[in-house]
């Protein structure tokens, strides 16, 4: 279990396909995991997810601990049987919630105290309940409870990482189950230094996978980019590497060019509730009055249902109307999008073109 | 075209069993006809009306007229093609909503006068125009303009009585095309005569159906059947009768058995994204703190999607946190049962056996 067979890697480059195994199937890699927060995938049925073919879906232990509550959820079989996904799922450590509680959360060496943002009631997450409410969730892959801290303050960064490190070798030593694979999560902000050291120290821990956090919270695309340069030689070639929280088209292509394997977002169904569709040539706003007797589809190369059945015109109407089909229709789209990318990118490496298809998508998405 | 054969009749009633070709497909009846008031049943994609058989959907020409615009639906090819939906359609004709804006609305002999409750603007329908309206949506059944007066004023609903069959010329006359079925609406409020009075005159007029409005507005269910038996002799066999705005259960299976083809509601729509679930022994309010860890389906002998994958306790929890997919699991299931109870209905008409299936229904539902 939990095996990553590498199937092919851009000669040229830093680009790879693989499959990892997991108790609720293999996911092919590169793969973008569209987030079910509150145990769904906002707007999407599970017979959707698997007509699009989404492979893995992310879900916030965070929201699920305070809404149903994992007890209840384990209690109803785990988040597989009671959001009725068979597939892989991947549940985060709560720690980026927390975190971003910045006026509601109090943090210690042994954990963090926070309040709840539904009712403001107290609660409390250490690293040993972080690994127990993920195991009464019952996630194919979970992850180390981490601290998410400012990018560019570097005596902070190099405090904060210090806890985390002590974090994960509490989170390893916690887990009961051997049926989710714990995967580390490298921090250390936006400086080299501290970013190798961190993925040295969690390489030697020797984690089935290892996710990349602390990024994509506000640092610049070249910020983020030149860490993942720094952490593509350093993490081990056989083991799946996760670039967590990202989710623009651009840097799924840029991401999978540094050897990233799987990513996740909430920006597809996000932008999707804003009006907003995704195409390979930039956003759409289908709010805009341009649409509004526009017979063509959003893209007339997508082969997604919405696109196959619908014009601009009417998903404006829709848009314009807060209907909630408009909200269905744009999600299943933009998470297409995503998905038909990575199988895009996936099938370049294999061929060993990825180069060149990086190369024209860049061009066409920076018009 | 718009011809009605009728299949079957109770023997010991007057429920029919029928079909009512139309250019979209054949209607089997009796049918209810789910509501997609702004040219999209809320929460449903048309692959999913497809899935739950559904064989006729209504639309609401106040609410197109005023979003995106009959003309912008003419112009993108009708609302068939606008709303990607290839099956029957029906269209009321904008009468209904126009004389609920009771504040912001003037009748004279020629029309009336409204506000928009959306922005305020003033907009006239006449007889002609909501027929031009109609003519722009493209409805497979269209129906007269007509007023809906309050159904217990005898004197206020006389009155009424004489502008509507004028109307009524006015629609027939006004009608270009003759790919439309258009249906005169019989009013009349509580009152027998006016309702006799009614019928026979929209008969005289010969139109493909015959509608029965102004029930279900405020009277009691003793009265609504009594009028449906007293109309039920008067309207001739060979049309098909729709009784307009009805979708509670019981009030479907009573109006069968007094004769009625078509029916169409909001209400399970609408209960749906209240977080009730529609079921023969009553609704489930799914906010219910008791099925928080309850792990059969809404109702374990449906069979449709929502009930074959998921357990109240995740339906309450999407409904507690206001997810989509609550509304369109909910949906779903609300519109399944109708379709059901309908498809039930009719097949016990062709066996000769729906007196004792609607008893034991209705003894089940009033429990």
């Amino acid at each position: 279990m939990f095996n990553f067979d590498l199937q092919g890697t851009d000669l040229n480059g830093s680009a790879r396909a693989g499959v990892f195994h997991t108790p609720h199937g293999t996911i092919p890699t590169p793969i973008f995991a569209p987030v079910g927060t509150l145990a769904t995938v906002k707007a999407l049925r599970p017979a959707d997810l698997i007509q699009l073919d989404a492979k893995l879906i992310l879900s916030n232990t965070y929201h699920l601990y305070l809404r149903p509550g994992d007890e209840i959820i384990r209690d109803m079989g785990g988040l597989h049987s009671f959001m009725a996904w068979d597939g892989p799922v991947l549940t985060d450590s709560g720690g980026f919630q927390v975190f971003s509680l910045s006026d509601s959360r109090i943090i210690d060496a042994d954990g963090v105290t926070f309040r709840s943002h539904l009712d403001g009631s107290q609660h409390r997450f250490t690293p040993e309940r972080s690994v127990q409410i993920q195991e009464n969730l019952g996630a194919d892959i979970i992850m180390v409870f981490d601290e998410c801290p400012p990018p560019d303050d570097y005596e902070y960064v190099q405090d904060s990482l210090n806890r985390t490190h002590s974090w994960a070798i509490r989170c390893k030593e916690a887990q009961t189950r051997n049926d989710q694979a714990l995967f580390g999560i490298v921090q250390g902000g936006i400086f080299p230094d501290l970013r190798e050291h961190s993925a040295g120290f969690l390489v030697d821990l020797d984690f089935p996978g290892y996710a990349i956090g602390g990024l994509s919270v506000g640092e610049s695309k070249t910020d983020m980019y030149a860490i993942l340069d720094v952490l593509n030689p350093l993490l081990p070639e056989d083991k799946p590497r996760y670039l967590m929280g990202v989710g623009a088209a651009e840097d799924l292509v840029n991401g999978v060019l540094r050897g990233i394997d799987i990513f996740d977002c909430v920006l597809p169904t996000r932008l999707a509730r804003h009006g907003a569709a995704m195409t390979a040539g930039g956003r759409l706003n289908m709010h805009n009055a341009r649409y509004s007797r526009d017979s063509e589809p959003i893209d007339s190369a997508c082969n997604c249902y919405t696109c196959e059945h619908f014009s601009r015109a009417y998903i404006r109407h829709l848009v314009k109307s807060n209907e909630i089909l408009g909200h269905m229709l744009l999600t299943s789209h933009n998470v297409h999008f995503l998905l038909h990318l990575m199988r895009q990118l996936r099938s370049h490496i294999l061929d060993g073109t990825v180069q060149q298809f990086a190369e024209s998508f860049l061009a066409l998405s920076a018009v």
